[in-house]
């Protein structure tokens, strides 16, 4: 059920040339405040501004010379639609990119920009989904799920490769968790890495459904959520959900409160740009304090797109 | 006159142990769209926000144990308080920061944190100038001067020194230009460097004094100076301004509307924050696009210590 190393080092292998190697920094200031060493795997700095590139490159890079002449589709307003896009792009792949009609213009510019088709749909799950089989059917485009597809899931994993060749001995890697790619791949990668190393997701109280699910053994819907961590909305799906409950510890839950402090605090002293989804994953770590203390601690900083013209502070 | 590499070299070395190696970023979309390779150093990464500490510490370095048993005396508001405190307390120096009054809690408790004793003064330069003098008349600690201080000066001069050996074959280098110490030791490791290597000073036209002075060959006052680029309302001094004089080659005077586009443009697609004061090197070179085209030029982001509840955008 879980891939194997083999697995995610090939992933890792069709990822590299076609994204970013991102920094890791560190923070003598958090690592004071903490009593621990904190290694931020800053994929804000990524192409696309977030992580997402690297489940699309892995994912596009395993069609068919066939299935690439007729495309690739996906919905999306968030991070996965830009990301789709500049795959594609660079992968010589057509893209169409299903998104609300109500998107912010700024996103849709972006994924025109990277040369996608966009296909606009109304602003509801149903209308979604029905526009994308629809153009699906006529394009014979792969459909290609932002967060539930096993090989989006293994393009994530090669972040945290990355992060353990310049953080030695890592003790454990807490990753924020929205529909669960992230998170899976984290895991997976973590799991190979050292059997020892702990993998830890972080989540809003406002939309706790992979916490629930957890619990519950089910995957739990992800009903009306209500948080400022954009990216973190949707829920688990069947291929990530079993990995997350083999493979990652627990859940952290944090406040709004906490994710926007934390935000601040990233963006006050580090100097670099994270989005709240990212805040999350610092914000569970400041709230359980007493159990990073003396740890080597991973944090997957997931993504730096955020509205500059509206912000929580 | 101009200080020999032997000097500058030696600053390096005892800046170093003390100073981060900040990291120089690219951008390909930035590169794209000027059509040059630009390499940016990272100086709002820098130990307290800025490059101020580099100056900082190569001139309490060079004290004597007596005179350092004496401790150090500045009066800034602005990032060198901070830096001096800082400075200080790495090389186990007393640091007294003569601060207006009115200076937000936030900067004097940062200098505070650094174990620095702050004194207040009215917020005028009189009142800062005549409470320094009785102080270090008092205290027998050594005034070390923001800017115009040929040990600050040399201090200042490590930031290019490391990235030219990130960016090799440099064409041009960009640094602000307020009291004149980051560009005048910008100024004289360039010219060590290689001779046909040219450096570009970076203005507000709200507080152009440095490119007046150019043009008139004598030290203007900055007056009621108009601009957001906080860190660079003070004039040129006699220490700096010869050095600029000659080795600088032109000052590119920008517009408010350039800094706060730069600098959001920054924000947003280099996911990193940096102060007004670092944008009006980016804007210059946005400004003057065809100057740049096809060359390497490196950028010194000279800090990032903004106040994140009162942005321009």
């Amino acid at each position: 059920m879980i891939p194997d190393l083999k697995e995610v080092k090939a992933a890792a292998k069709r990822t590299g040339p076609h994204t970013h190697n991102t920094p890791v920094l560190t923070s003598s200031t958090i690592d004071r405040m903490l009593n621990a060493t904190v290694y931020f795997k800053c994929e804000n700095f990524q192409r696309g501004g977030s992580f997402k590139i690297r489940g699309a490159i892995n994912a596009i890079s395993q069609l068919t010379e066939d299935e690439r002449a007729r495309g690739v589709i996906t919905h999306s307003s968030g991070n996965f639609a830009g990301a789709l896009a500049l795959a594609a792009n660079a992968l010589n792949t057509k893209a169409y990119i299903v998104m609300p009609s109500n998107a912010p213009s700024v996103k849709k510019d972006a994924v025109a920009g990277y040369g996608a088709q966009i296909i606009e749909c109304d602003p509801t799950l149903q209308s979604r989904e029905s526009i994308t089989k629809m153009h699906q059917k006529k394009t014979g485009a792969t459909f290609i799920h932002p967060s539930n597809d096993m090989n989006v899931i293994l393009g994530h994993s090669s972040a945290v490769m990355e992060l353990a060749k310049e953080a030695e001995q890592l003790d454990v890697v807490i990753a924020p968790v929205g529909g669960g790619g992230l998170l899976a791949g984290t895991a997976i990668a973590v799991n190979h890495l050292h059997y020892y190393i702990e993998t830890i997701g972080a989540e809003p109280f406002g939309a706790d459904d992979a916490y629930l699910s957890l619990k519950t053994g089910k995957i739990q819907p992800c009903i009306n959520p209500k948080t400022i961590a954009d990216g973190l909305l949707t829920q688990l799906g069947d291929q990530n959900f079993p990995i997350i409950q083999k493979l990652v510890s627990k859940i952290i839950r944090v406040e709004e409160s906490e994710i926007i402090h934390a935000m601040k605090f990233i963006w006050e002293r580090m100097k670099i740009v994270i989005e709240p989804s990212s805040a999350v994953a610092v914000a569970a770590m400041f709230r359980n304090i007493n159990e990073f203390k003396k740890r080597k601690v991973g944090v997957i900083l997931s993504g730096g797109n955020v509205d500059l013209a509206n912000l929580p502070f």
